[in-house]
């Protein structure tokens, strides 16, 4: 046992040099983001085969290597590709703390410590929506967020379907903007509505959901028989990072009596920042946000609050009464399992506690603001350049753009867009493959197009200019 | 920044040491299960206030050292309580790495070797099941493994309800054993089938579900005029461990045309066992299974595997088509993202594979065994004691026992079930309490009873001497 505890021992001090050793290449521009290669290869390069004789202790830091190695480094100012980025010790520490303690969220007695973190957490970002009497708890991601929130709307609407299952006159109809994300339609899919329950709203010429369209749709379902119950405005759209007009889009869910969510999962994080909140201008009339600060707060996976205006939503909704875990003498105050659709549940909540008493609100709003510099400033860098030219030209931290080769700068129209296409898919399969940059893309009014996303506050002008360059030089 | 770079490292460095030390402390009898406080008091110790201004990043190192000391050490020998338990240093390393390169699974671009390893895992775990040509996908939890799995079976019996949502004829009804897990239930509850879309099936002696009275249902609620669609067995229920009988509710389910599911979030391990594996004895039958191995095979939460005996039921039931994140190119066989009802996704395959490395089959057999042999001794021990006595004698890893006062020992039927019942309430309260053990109770048989979990290797003799001398001394 001694042996063995010395042997852990070095293990974990090892670690500690990896995560520096990490730290240092995302810092190195000469690294690439990836090491690129092909799914076999990568089996043969892991040697990935489960032994069935153990290969002991030891053996285990080679795969921790090869790991950071063929790992993509979303840490390193190049990777610009999801809406998440950065490298936060603070935060890496909480996850690290979380695995030593390994415990699960549903009692205050197996876990004091995340109970009561988690619960000044949703008290917080309450506080930044303007939730007075508000509740939440941490879900695995935006997706599980939104479909406990569809869940809590499906309840409020017809309170019988959690006995009794949907009846025939029930006929439920939700709305999203046609541009949302599609964990929300699925909710609905999941919730036994199926994928035509869901009705997508027309956006505007950024992506924002327009509000008389909303109305219309509503009307239209009600003249079809079917009954209007929930309504997701998008704070962040995935792609071109939109925000649909909350305020007056609660202006109709308020007249026609729907269930407002907001899916902030992306975007909920401009309410840090004194600057950029006025795009969520109304959330605080809204009746849940899912919000991920695992997004742009820059904390690992998962972070993901739920976040309900009344309290008790949550465990009407979800709350089946396990008397194994939740006790007679149990107080719901403080046992959380009950407000949510897993039973076992990972201490999500320390990374982000450790993250903000390092940064502050300050920090959180300083982070958020330089992400929306960022775009801005690669805005510009677009703007100026030939070949060069923005879609979907809005605020936010994402840049939607498309660059047309020069044997076709003379090309209008349909023409310009299928060249822009083929360049986009082709050089951005370039520039992944040689794992210089990383960067997607998406198909966007009609086209594919580059979608860059500021999620790394060390991403500098020259590594804006360097991407563009890229593009560029594979014309 | 150099400046920054050197503080980061010395906090990694510290992490490491803090690591040693929770192991230590875990393997130090004299130190407390938990250092139990009330919410108030611990608010109050954290100093759990989320500042304006950040602190720093100094400043964490305190804040990882009092989550450690006030967090119930689940590695501890005398932590009985859950159904997970131990200190698996391979497998906290892996999380460790996995808040190191924080990414996201939903494709293999962004994470290249959490989708080979989640393949290779998912497959190895599929052959242990005897599934030929199965697939899966690791989720949050098994209450999510749950529900994707009545996802996957309304989907095969209900293929319009993907799209048009539940029609007023299918009247869907589905079953479990009268004591499994309730997330089963909340699965038909979150699927639109309500609570009362589940019936629950009478369970024997020893709490495992009856064949004939499956079927007994089955054909009682044909008369009603509902639909049976599927059934869960369970390996392992959650507070005695029982073992429903798979091969013969698969018959039941076969001659009725159910989709037949394995909830062994808890008892799927079984399986690594060549001693034990008989209680899963026709398993290979089943349409799918949720499987754990955050549980008997003690890597962190959350590592919960979906299995599919059919390649394809995933994406079938949960795809979306997301064009943003599954292009075109995009090969399913590799974006594993359109096989579960998450997006963004923890790279949870990482710890097991860096478990199953050191450890091999062989390692995670002899685990299970251990854990069976515990349980069997502490049996035993239970029986050879006068005051005590087991309720639900079987096999598994789990004990339900009562104990009896000494002032009331010629007590007998309901009286004698009251005085146990106090006494386990005082007693069990008292040593949680006191942090010296961590044990669960439940209401089974109509009192409460103490339900205590082998889930540490560590656990000796003469840990569970000790907690029947430490119930005897509070008689």
């Amino acid at each position: 046992m001694l042996q063995q505890q010395t042997e852990i021992e070095a293990l974990f001090d090892a670690a500690g040099r990896l995560a520096a050793d990490a730290l240092q290449s995302n810092q190195d521009r000469t690294h690439p983001v990836v090491h690129r290669v092909s799914p076999e290869e990568l089996i043969r390069c892991l040697e990935l085969e489960l032994p069935t004789e153990g290969r002991g202790l030891e053996s285990v830091l080679d795969l921790a290597r090869k790991t950071l190695h063929y790992s993509v480094r979303t840490g390193h100012p190049r990777f610009m590709n999801q809406l998440f980025g950065g490298f936060d010790a603070a935060a890496i520490l909480g996850e690290w703390i979380c695995a030593l303690t390994n415990t699960s969220m549903y009692t205050f007695e197996a876990a004091p410590v995340g109970t009561v973190v988690e619960l000044a957490l949703i008290e917080r970002l309450n506080r930044f929506v303007g939730f007075e009497n508000g509740e939440g708890v941490f879900a695995p991601g935006g997706s599980v967020s939104n479909l406990i929130s569809v869940l809590a709307a499906r309840h409020r609407a017809f309170p019988h379907v959690k006995d009794e299952g949907l009846r025939p006159s029930d006929r439920p109809v939700m709305f999203t903007s046609a541009e949302a994300h599609y964990s929300l339609q699925r909710a609905g899919m999941i919730a036994g509505l199926g994928r035509n329950g869901t009705v997508c709203v027309p956006v505007d010429e950024v992506g924002r959901m327009i509000p008389g369209e909303l109305e219309r749709c509503i009307l239209e379902e009600r003249r079809k028989g079917r009954t209007p119950f929930f309504v997701a405005a998008t704070a962040g759209t995935t792609v071109p990072g939109a925000f649909d007009p909350i305020d007056e889009i609660a202006n109709v869910a308020e007249r026609h009596g729907l269930w407002m969510h907001i899916d902030g999962s992306y975007g909920g994080s401009v309410l840090l920042s004194r600057q950029h909140r006025h795009l969520m201008r109304g959330c605080e009339r809204a009746d849940s946000i899912a919000w991920n600060p695992h997004k742009m707060m820059g904390v690992p996976l998962s972070s993901s609050a739920t976040l309900m205006r009344t309290k008790g939503s949550l465990v009407s909704t979800m709350g089946m009464n396990a008397d194994y875990l939740f006790h007679e003498e149990s107080d719901a105050n403080w046992d959380l399992g009950d407000r949510t659709l897993q039973c076992g549940r990972r201490v999500d909540a320390l990374k982000l506690w450790f993250s903000w008493q390092v940064l502050g609100d300050r920090g959180f709003e300083a982070r958020v603001d330089g992400l929306f510099d960022q775009a801005s400033r690669m805005r510009e860098l677009v703007r100026e350049r030939e070949g060069f030219r923005l879609i979907r030209e809005q605020e936010g931290a994402n840049v939607c753009f498309r660059y047309l080769p020069r044997a076709h700068r003379s090309a209008a129209g349909e023409e310009r867009d299928r060249h822009e296409h083929e360049a986009t898919l082709r050089i951005r399969g370039k520039l992944a493959e040689e794992g210089s940059f990383l960067v997607n893309y998406a198909s966007l009014d009609g086209a594919a197009t580059f979608r860059l996303v500021a999620s790394n506050p060390d991403t500098t002008e020259e590594d804006q200019t360097a991407l563009l360059d890229a593009i560029e030089a594979e014309d």
